[in-house]
């Protein structure tokens, strides 16, 4: 990556600590810490901003996953829209989920719900991976969705979401993922990949204040479905332009997918999550990617020099931003690491390292270093 | 209210604005731009905040209203909480609802919905105020739930909630209140009051950054219900705790309110709700409504000398913050009072005002002196 200098300079954390956490809850690049500055400075003089409000990022957002603005509603962060798309579905006694034993609770909750009655299929890893023909095996003509995490949360484990929709819509199951592993630091192709509902949050990847998330519905899919939770924000534009005259008779959904919002939004966190946003689409994604998976990669290698067992599967197809070892002691050596200013996680037995494209080489080193001396 | 000068320091707006817009979204407190700022200052710097987090502001929020911690969950927003008390419901074919005729559009679609099948009893306002004769009448042993604004937002009617819990109550219904434009304006005695279900934002009378918002269930419902949304935060403390081993084979609802919570909360914009909550509750709440009617009791003279017609009843116990009164072309004269830097806002062909208890005399005289000239 070139420039490495000055994107850093972006970066005030990197004044401070080695920040490898990304998978937990990220640092705001100076560029978004003032956006939402300015936010709360002309809130308090003003009582209104002079940002440029408009659209609250959808397009960009919409743009990063290859999708339409008007797939793309707000959501307070990824659980909502994990919730929406559960309770929007109709179940049989008979019918059944499928998700994976790796998952994070809010994908598999909403559908543990007794009122809902449906069987949640878990499909077991095989060595921190979810095998496409174990998925293959489990889905059948009753499942109704399969839900996972785009990348799995514990060990970085990415799946081929195109493959996964393919074998979902073959027995008329939709397609539910949770992007917040991914989005903004791995591609995502919603449209290639016939993804039907996809939601984020943007304080881990995307590098933006909690409160703002994005949920995105497969255009074909919005009309046909009525929102669970409905408010003002759900309305057509119309009624919402004439401010002074709510009809309060008749529920006139939008046809986009702002169907699904319901109320006010963060708009403090939004306005971040734009410029956010705008800052990973001018990097470009894909080189975010190539850049993480280097990154990555040194790591892996270093991790095995060690001698310690790696929880992370090690194909680049199935890998991500998010890497963990296997080590004694994991909350222990966390803490030791945190008091000398690094910044990782204790996740299942192991350390779980989650690097952005404005880490350095260097600052793996360092890490492997520090991680030599705790063994 | 003592110490006028030194309250009206801490809102820098004063300096800029004649601000009486708390209807709609209010200026930050300097003590609240303060905190936020240091939120955002310590995110970009070290990844993390040194502000005190604990409990979210749950327990000065329960304070405000009379309730206890355990019964507030947060929300993004007062519709969402409208939405997890229409969802929990249950509805026969012969079910209804009853709301008003000047209901905010937020208080009614959640049983507009298609799928709820329920009818929709509108009590018609009588010159702006809805009578609690005509509430017994529309209330039957059919109806689940009365569901108002605690203020109206278009004229400020205020509803008395103690008996509308009682006619709920005595036909088996629950009582469900958005009290967006009377907390952080008005008293609320939720326990005295009975009330089953009540949700409010922050960012109108509580004058905190949008994105935060609190939804209080009474003790006793709280485990009747399961909630339509769930997620990571829905579960008991324990679960939490051990972030290290999720349980994703179990969903071990909490005990207390926080069921009702799903995701990641704006911490961004909670933790400027908590700093606002401290303000409102130092300064006392009853100190805050005494002085706002005694600024609309200044203003309704001033319009009726004026020749004005009201459309605010008059009576002070079902008076509030906000003051509606009617003129011609209320949307220019609205622009041209913006131009003066007045801030209000033009409602069904009027003009809405509604001061906080740090607007002053002289400023609701200059308020009235900008309006003769447009008359």
């Amino acid at each position: 990556m070139e420039n490495m200098e000055k994107i850093r300079e972006q970066f005030p954390i990197t004044k401070n600590k080695v920040f490898m956490n990304h998978a937990g809850q990220s640092p705001l690049p100076k560029q978004v810490a003032d956006v939402v500055r300015k936010f709360v400075d002309d809130f308090s003089n003003f009582g209104t901003t002079s940002i440029e409000w408009n659209d609250g990022g959808k397009p960009l957002f919409a743009k990063l996953i290859d999708a339409k603005p008007e797939e793309i509603a707000f959501v307070e962060n990824t659980s909502v829209g994990l919730n929406i798309a559960a309770n929007v579905l109709r179940y049989l006694p008979s019918s059944n989920i499928v998700t994976t034993d790796l998952e994070y609770p809010s994908v598999v909750y909403p559908w543990l719900r007794k009122s809902l009655g449906v069987k949640v299929h878990y499909v077991k890893n095989v060595d921190g991976k979810i095998l496409l023909e174990d998925v293959e095996k489990a889905v059948d003509d009753n499942t109704v969705a399969v839900a996972v995490s785009h990348v799995e949360y514990v060990n970085g484990f990415r799946h081929d979401l195109r493959v996964l929709s393919e074998i979902a819509h073959e027995h008329g199951a939709y397609l539910i993922v949770d992007a917040i592993q991914s989005a903004g630091a791995m591609q995502i192709d919603a449209k290639r990949d016939n993804v039907d509902f996809l939601a984020s949050a943007c304080y881990k990847w995307l590098l933006s204040p909690p409160g703002a998330g994005y949920f995105y519905v497969k255009d074909e899919l919005i009309e046909k479905f009525e929102p669970p939770f409905v408010g003002w924000a759900s309305v057509k534009d119309e009624v919402f332009e004439t401010i002074d005259f709510w009809d309060i008779w008749n529920l006139k959904l939008s046809e986009t997918a702002s169907r699904f919002e319901v109320g006010s939004p963060s708009f403090i966190s939004l306005v971040g999550a734009t410029e956010a946003l705008k800052m990973v689409l001018d990097i470009g994604i894909k080189n975010i990617e190539r850049r993480i998976l280097k990154l990555t990669d040194q790591l892996i290698d270093a991790v095995k020099d060690l001698g310690l067992k790696l929880q992370t599967p090690e194909e680049l197809h199935c890998r991500s931003g998010i890497v963990n070892f296997k080590i004694d002691k994991p909350q222990e050596v966390a803490e030791k690491l945190k008091n000398k200013g690094i910044v990782i996680s204790a996740r299942s037995h192991g350390i779980r390292v989650s690097p952005h494209f404005y880490n350095t080489e260097e600052e793996i080193d360092r890490l492997v270093e520090e991680i030599k001396q705790c063994g």
